[in-house]
């Protein structure tokens, strides 16, 4: 018989998958991490259902080796919950788009698959949704509103309202990169032109600060220029702030919450960012008392660095009855998840 | 005794209030108006209290004379619900800012003065909200997602999630209005530039395109004037098509609704309105799959034009027990209308 109160979470990556074990010693407790792997990812669907059984074969190892006795993810996991990057559909347990995991228009089922391989329930979930649904456990806010904003590759933000997820009719919930804000800004992959995430993210900041050194992050490496005093760095710096204080602006106008969280690569730089956008809000409201009056700047915060946000979201996502397990976080769904 | 099935609704503008009686015949039919009446807003503080006891006191009395017997509003209805544009503290029942009505700062405990004066609960809400919850009602789809997209004097959308109103912890919800979309727009009276609503709202149109004659709407002769081949017209309105397209866009992109409902003065418009909307939804399609793949132009809609949807949808807000009525609308809140 599986543990009822221990859970598995992946976070599959373009380059690695982190599986962490979550225990949830009763129903008013945090869960806790308590063992985590990471392997690298296999591209394609075939690949990606390799990649998530190898890692929770490996997890459920290094639990058993703890334990001393061998077991398969069957025996010691409740669920599984899955994290990952693309357009997913919850429901079906399917990924229907994942360009960088080389899992194109044809789409994987991947829930069934696993499923079907290791013999326990699995649940999938956007990367980002994920990620939203761990930072609202983590803070542990019962019936908070918050926004997830992941400055990673793209731009995109989780939404966790009162607690729940939120996923919406389209999937679109928190597309806000894909959302023009200057009509005469470059054009998109999207095919817009002037989208907040040709103007923010990742991909936006290495093509602004471009670096030959791979081990550092471009936003560091831009980050760290700006602070040297570097003028051209100073300004792509605050270009940049300003336009994520436009994505925690929009999402403040349009879904109202208590709380924005920095996530994703860029996150990484950490204080510096947090600090950079607050002020971006700050010059925001300068001339605008009704901006002023929403005080945005105190509600930005930074993703917690040491916290595998993601796949702890999405090990919580996979618990039998999402709704009756007080840690804060359930998931808007019609579905059950089969337990 | 009141009668538990009936409530009153009252839709407070600046020049102009309705009231109207809502017959609830049962907890699975649909609300039906079976009186209203129409009368002049007197401003200010007082003005307001005085306005919705009169209104309230001239519906009973319709109702009354129906019945061939004499009855004050608390003997008629079970409770009152009241739209009113401005920003409203729907938890206290309080007004905190209404320009139009001559509300200041110092707002109005507009739900407590009516209460003692009347002896009736009720409950007070921003006029867009309440016309969301009347809107969703109408419908009768449960559990619906969907946006009420006030295009009046300003421009803000009224939200509907799974069938509930959404207020949000800062009653920021729908605000796009001060969403700044064009770096280079003109100043906004909320001192931001570019702002949706200065580009596009009813009195944007009626600065873009003024007229003499009073007794008809800027946005009719505008779209009268485009119909009829002028030109510039054309070109004007095509320009606010495109921003109203962008606000739907937006609210798709951040909430993720099934219906976009375009109302407010400049919807009186009608069916025009909704079509070039449509189409400036599928032109901004055009160069982009992923926002074909949201097909938004099929989900805009028009209020209603026959019902007083924010009157129905501040009546249906005042209900005792607000989750069990089965209407399909509800609202979000920590605390309890009082019976």
């Amino acid at each position: 018989m599986s543990d009822p109160s221990l859970l598995a979470g992946l976070d599959i990556g373009g380059s690695k998958v982190l599986a962490v074990a979550l225990e949830l010693p009763g129903p008013d407790a945090p869960g806790r991490v308590i063992e985590q792997v990471r392997l690298t990812t296999f591209p394609g669907p075939e690949g990606v259902v390799e990649t998530a059984s190898r890692a929770l074969t490996a997890l459920a190892g290094r639990l058993a080796g703890r334990n001393g006795r061998s077991s398969t993810p069957a025996e010691l996991f409740s669920g599984v919950g899955i994290g990952i990057p693309g357009l997913v559909d919850a429901e079906r347990g399917a990924v229907t788009h994942a360009v960088n995991l080389g899992v194109g228009p044809g789409g994987l089922a991947l829930a069934d698959r696993l499923r079907r391989r290791l013999h326990l329930p699995v649940m999938v979930e956007n990367d980002v949704n994920a990620a939203a649904c761990g930072v609202a456990a983590h803070l542990g806010l019962d019936g908070v509103d918050l926004a997830y904003l992941s400055i990673g590759t793209g731009l995109a933000a989780g939404i966790v309202l009162n607690g729940v997820l939120r996923r919406g009719p389209h999937n679109a919930v928190g597309e806000i990169g894909h959302i023009p804000i200057d009509p005469s800004g470059p054009i998109c992959a999207c095919g817009q032109r002037g989208c907040l995430e040709v103007l923010v993210s990742g991909s936006a900041i290495e093509a602004r600060w471009p670096i030959a050194d791979a081990t550092i992050h471009s936003a560091q490496a831009l980050f760290d220029a700006a602070a040297a005093g570097n003028p051209r760095a100073v300004l792509i710096r605050d270009e940049m702030a300003g336009h994520l204080a436009s994505a925690v602006r929009m999402l403040a106008l349009t879904v109202d919450v208590d709380l924005v969280v920095l996530g994703g690569g860029v996150s990484e730089v950490g204080e510096p960012l947090r600090e950079a956008v607050a002020l971006a809000l700050e010059r925001q409201a300068d001339g605008s008392a009704f901006l002023r009056g929403l005080d945005l700047s105190a509600k930005v915060s930074l993703v917690p660095q040491d916290q595998p946000v993601a796949a702890i979201g999405a090990a919580l996502l996979a618990r039998t009855d999402l709704a009756d397990v007080e840690t804060g976080v359930g998931v808007e769904t019609s579905e059950d998840v089969p337990a």
